[in-house]
C-alpha cells in the first residue's frame, strides 16, 4: 500500500467543498496519513479566545484537501476506511458562540433575544488513558468523559455544480458531525464529479448526540484514511459501515425530514441487501433501526439511521469491502 | 406491599387522558399488576386485519386506568415503577395504516400523493427466548429480534383542563412511544389534577427508534408497576430513570423541538443534580447525552436526552426514590 | 329570525373546546347576539399590567358559549355568519408575554436565553373613525391603523373524545387567530359532536399576519352571528367564506404542514366545485390561491388558503347556504 | 442612462449564484435591457414535454447573467429597480414534475409513495389583455387570470466562498419564487463579492402564493432593470420596496424560520426607519405586517413581510433610492 503524508501549510486550507482546487492526487488503494486542524482554524487556545473575537467567519472548520482520486466519476461511491483518529493536541475546546447552537435562537430560528453568554470550555485530552476531563466554570466540579474521536467534517465535492461552506452538511456530506465517523467505519459517499475531490476535517475528542452547544470538543487530528473506490455504484446519502452497523446519515431541516431521508435511504438499501420488496425494509427499519439525532446547531441538521448488523442477515455491502478495509488497516499498524 | 389487580373489562377502558373517571383508587407504595390491551382494542390477529377495516377511530391506544392517586396534587410528581413488563398473548403485529407513519404523508405532512399499501405482519414472541420473529412478505425472509417490552403510552392527567387523546403525547406523556419505557425504570410525570389520574397501555415487544411505520410489535401485557409520590417537587415533562441513564423526553414538532424541550428539561435537572449553573449544564449536555429518536409518526413527535449516570457526578434524582424502587422491586420477585 | 341575546357572567366562560357544558340551546337560523371578553380575562387594563403578574395560566381566551345546536350531529357542517363584530371597549391591549410569540423562544422552541422584556402597548380604539392608534414606547411616535376586528378563536367541541385549550387551534377551530374571520364571513365547522358545541372569543380590534408578538390589539367584542348547519356535509378542517373568497384554514407544525393541510383542503374542495379532478385543482391552487401566515405562536400554527371567487368558476359552496346568509344578516340592520 | 441590451447565446447561461464567471461589465446606474430563458430551459413546449425527460438536472433555472457590478463591494447594498417584465412568448407551461412541489413528498420531505402524475399545464398569455388563460385537462373548464410577471430568480453571488444552484433561495437571494418581484418594484441585496455578479431568470406570467405544484406559469421575459449601488450599506436578508410596501424575505426551512427571519429583518429595518426601539418595531410588525407564504417547494422555503407604506410613518429607506428610481424608470418610457 502507498502511503502519502499530507500536513496542510496555513494557506492551504479549503473552506468549502467544491470549488477548491486538489492539494495532491491518490489513488484508490492509497493510505493518506493527513494532519486536520481544529474547526476554530487552531485559534481558540484558552478560555479567553471566544470565537467571536478570534476567529473570523466563514474562516472556519478548515478542510484537509481537497484530494483528486484517480479514475473516481460520478455514479461511483468512494469508500473513505478510517484507519485512527487521533487527537493531535492534548486540549481541546468547547465554546458557546452568540446565536449557534440548539438550544439557542440563531440565523433561521431567528429571535428578538439576547444571545446566551460566550464561554470556552478546555478539556484535558489523555490519548493513554482515552479520556477527555470537564472543568465546570461555576463550581468545583471535575470528571473525565471517554475519548471518542471523530470527524465533523467529510465529503465529497457536491453536484449541481456547487460549491458549500464547510459549515454545511448535505448529500455531499460535510459537516455531518455524526459521533459515528469514528476509527474502524468505512465511509461512503456518491461522486458527483471526476477525481470525487474529498477533504476532512472539525476533529471532535468526543460530542453528544445534538451538538447542543454548537461544539464537540475541538481539537486538531492525525489521522488515517485508506481511500477506496467503487465503481458503477450509486450511492445518494452519505453511509457509514462498522462492524457492528450499517449507517444512513440523511440531512434536512426540520430534523424529521434529516430522519425520514436516512430510513427512506436505510430502506432502499435493506431492500438491496436483504432481498425484500420496500415495504418489508420499511417494516425491518420500523423494528430495528436506531435513529440518534447528529447534530441540531448546523444550517441543515442530521439523523444516523442504524441497523445492527448482528439482528438482520443481509448481503454485503458495496461488495464486501468494508471488511476487506479492516483487514488492510489491521496490516497496517 | 399491597398489591392490586386489574383487568380491565371491554367497556371500562379509557381512551384520554384527563376526562375519564377513575377505575381504581391508589395508595402511594402499592404495587398494580395490570393487563393492557394492544393498540388496536385487540382486533387485528391476522394478516387480514387491516386497521382501517376492523378498527374504529378513536378506539385505539385503548387505556387502563386511569388510577387515582390518594394524596396526589398539583406540584407534585408521580413517580412509576415499571418491576415487569412481559407479553400477554404469543403473537403481536405491526401494521401499516393509510396515511399514517414517519415514511408517508399523513393527517399534517399531508399530500395529494395515494397511501402507501396496508399490511399487517404478524410477529411470535417467546418470552422465554426473549425473542420476537419476523418474515418477510416478498421473499423467504426470517430472522429473530430481541424483544425488548415498553409501553408507548404512560401519562397522566393534563393540565389546562384538557382532556388529550390517547394517541397524543405531550408534558403529561401519553403517546410518547420511547422504547426507554421497559422495566427497570422509574417513570416520573408531573400531577396536574388531584389523583394524578395516570394509566398506561400500547405495549410494544419491540420497537425500532422513530417508529417509523407507525406502530411497534403490538401486544398486549402484564405489567407490574409500583406507585409512588414524590410531594412538593413538580415535573415539566416527562423523565425516566433506569439504574444506567438519567432521562428526559421532549414532545413537540417539528422534530428539532422535542430535541430542544428534552435537552432544556435535562439542562436545568442537571444544573440542580451537579450543583453548576446553567451554562456548565449546558456544556455537560453537549458532550455527554445521547438523543435518540423516539417517534416521528404521531401528531406530536418525541425525542428522548439520556445521561449516563456512570459518567456524570450528581446528586441522587428526587431524593433517591430511583434506587429504593429497584430494592423494593426485588424483594417482589 | 329569533334574536337570542347572551352575555356571560363571570363564572361562566368556557376555557376548553370540548368538556365544558352548554351554556344555551339554539335552532338553526337563530341570531345570537353576545358579548365576549378578551384574552386577557379583562385583567389588562393598564402598562403595568403585566400578563405574567395579573393573568392565570390557564384562565386566558375565556370563551363565550359553548352552545348546543339543535339537531347537529357528527358529520354535518355548522355555519357561523358573523353579522357584526364591534370592540366592546375603548382601549385595546397587545402585550409581550414572557416566552411566547413568534421572534422569541417559547414553551417548544425552547432555548436557554432570557426573555424578551414584558411589555403592554395601549391602543385607542375608535369604532366612529374605524382606527387603533399605536403609540411608541421608545420615541414619540403615533399613528392610526385601520380598525378590522375579528374573532381569534371560533370553533367546536372536537372529536376523538377530547376537550382542547382555547389557546390551541385544530381541526375543531379554536385559536385560528386568522385576521380573516371578520364581519361579512361564514365560518363553516365540522361537527365532532351533537350539539356542535361552539364558542368564540379572544377578540382583536385587529392583528398583524402572523400574530408576531403573540397577541393582536385584543379587546372585548359585541358579536352579532347567525347560527346554520348544513346537515350531511363533512368538513375535515375549518372553511371561512366572504364575498370575494373561498378560505381553507389548515393548523399543524411546522408552518409548512399548515400551508399543505389549507392547499390540500382547498384543492379537494375546489376540485368538487369545479367539477374537475384533484391534479386540476392542484393546478388552480398553485395559480391562485394566496396563503397569508394566520398565526406563529400558539403550540400549533396556522396558515389560510384564499381562492378569489372573482376568477375561479365554481359552483356555490355548500349549496349556496354563504349568499343567503349575507341577505338574512342585510335584514337584520 | 446608458442602455446596455443583453441576450444570452444558449450555451451562456449561468446555473449557479456564485461561481460563474460575468456576462458583463456595468455601471451603477446603467439600464439593463436583458432576455430571460424560463425554468425549463425552454424545453416544454407541448403537453407531452414532461419535465423527466427534457430537463436533464441540474440544468434548470438558467440564470441571464451574472453581470459584474462596477465599483460594487461587500458591506454595500445592490438595487436593482424592475422597470418591466414582459412575457416574450405566447404560452407559458407549468407542471408537476416527480417528488417535486409542496402537497408531494420531496428529497428532504421524503416518503416511500409514489410520485404524483406528471403533466404539463399549457397557459395561453396576452401582453395586450394581461391574462394568462388556464385549462382544465379532466373537464371542459377555461377560465383567464390576470397576468402579473415576476422573476422567480434574482440574486447576487453569495458569501462565504460559496457557488449555490439556481434552484435554491437563500440570503444571497435566489429562487426566492416570490410574485412580489414584479414590475415597478425595487430589490435589494447585500454585495459579498467584489462586483456583486447579479443575475437574474425564472420568469412567471403568474404563481400562486406557495407555488405549490412546484411551477409557476413558466416563460421567458424581456426586462428592463435600472441598476444601482447604494455604498456602505449592508443588506442582511433580500428586501423589496415597492410604491406601497416595503418588504424582506425570509429563507429558511421550516416555514416558520422563513417568516421569523424575514420578521426580524423587517423589525430591525422598521426599528432604523422609525425610531423607535426593537420593541415598539415589533409591535408595529405585530400588528402591521401582512405575512405572505411565497414558496414551500425549493430545497429551502420563502416568505414575505410586508408593511404597508401608508400607514407606518417610516424615514425614506436606502435613502429615498425607490422614489429616484420611479422617476428614472417613468423617463425610459
Amino acid at each position: 500500500m502507498k502511503v502519502i503524508e499530507y500536513r496542510p501549510e496555513p494557506g492551504e486550507f479549503a473552506w468549502t467543498f467544491g470549488g477548491a482546487a486538489p492539494v495532491r492526487e491518490v489513488r484508490p488503494g492509497d493510505v493518506l496519513q493527513v494532519w486536520t486542524e481544529d474547526c476554530f482554524a487552531g485559534k481558540v487556545r484558552t478560555e479567553r479566545d471566544l470565537v467571536s473575537r478570534v476567529c473570523e467567519f466563514p474562516f472556519l472548520n478548515p478542510q484537509t484537501g481537497p484530494f483528486y482520486v484517480d479514475g473516481a466519476r460520478p455514479g461511483d461511491t468512494l469508500a473513505l476506511h478510517f484507519v485512527s483518529i487521533e487527537p493531535a493536541r492534548d486540549t481541546g475546546a468547547a465554546t458557546t458562540v452568540p446565536f449557534f447552537g440548539a438550544l439557542t435562537s440563531d440565523a433561521h430560528t431567528a429571535s428578538l433575544q439576547e444571545a446566551l453568554p460566550e464561554l470556552v470550555w478546555l478539556y484535558e485530552l489523555d490519548n493513554a488513558r482515552r479520556t477527555v476531563t470537564y472543568h465546570a466554570k461555576s463550581a468545583d466540579l471535575t470528571f473525565d468523559l471517554p475519548m471518542d474521536p471523530m470527524h465533523g467534517t467529510v465529503g465529497v465535492a457536491p453536484g449541481a455544480l456547487e460549491a458549500r461552506s464547510s459549515l454545511v452538511p448535505d448529500a455531499h456530506g460535510g459537516n455531518l458531525d455524526t459521533p459515528e465517523m469514528r476509527a474502524g467505519v468505512t465511509a461512503y459517499f456518491g461522486v458527483n464529479v471526476e477525481g470525487a475531490l474529498f477533504s476532512l476535517g472539525d476533529g471532535h475528542a468526543r460530542q453528544g448526540e445534538g451538538e447542543a452547544c454548537g461544539t464537540g470538543v475541538e481539537v486538531a487530528m492525525n489521522t488515517v484514511v485508506i481511500v477506496e473506490l467503487v465503481p458503477g455504484m450509486a450511492t445518494p446519502w452519505p453511509r457509514l459501515e462498522s462492524d457492528a452497523y450499517l449507517m444512513s446519515v440523511g440531512a434536512a431541516t426540520p430534523l424529521e425530514n434529516a430522519y425520514r431521508v436516512a430510513q427512506v435511504d436505510m430502506t432502499g438499501w435493506l431492500s438491496e441487501l436483504c432481498g425484500v420488496d420496500r415495504m418489508d425494509a420499511y417494516q425491518i427499519v420500523a423494528q430495528a433501526a436506531l435513529a440518534p439525532v447528529a447534530q441540531v446547531c448546523n444550517p441543515i441538521y442530521t439523523v444516523t439511521s442504524k441497523i445492527p448488523k448482528s439482528l438482520v442477515p443481509a448481503a454485503a455491502a458495496y461488495r464486501g469491502i468494508h471488511a476487506e478495509l479492516r483487514g488492510r488497516a489491521a496490516r497496517l499498524r
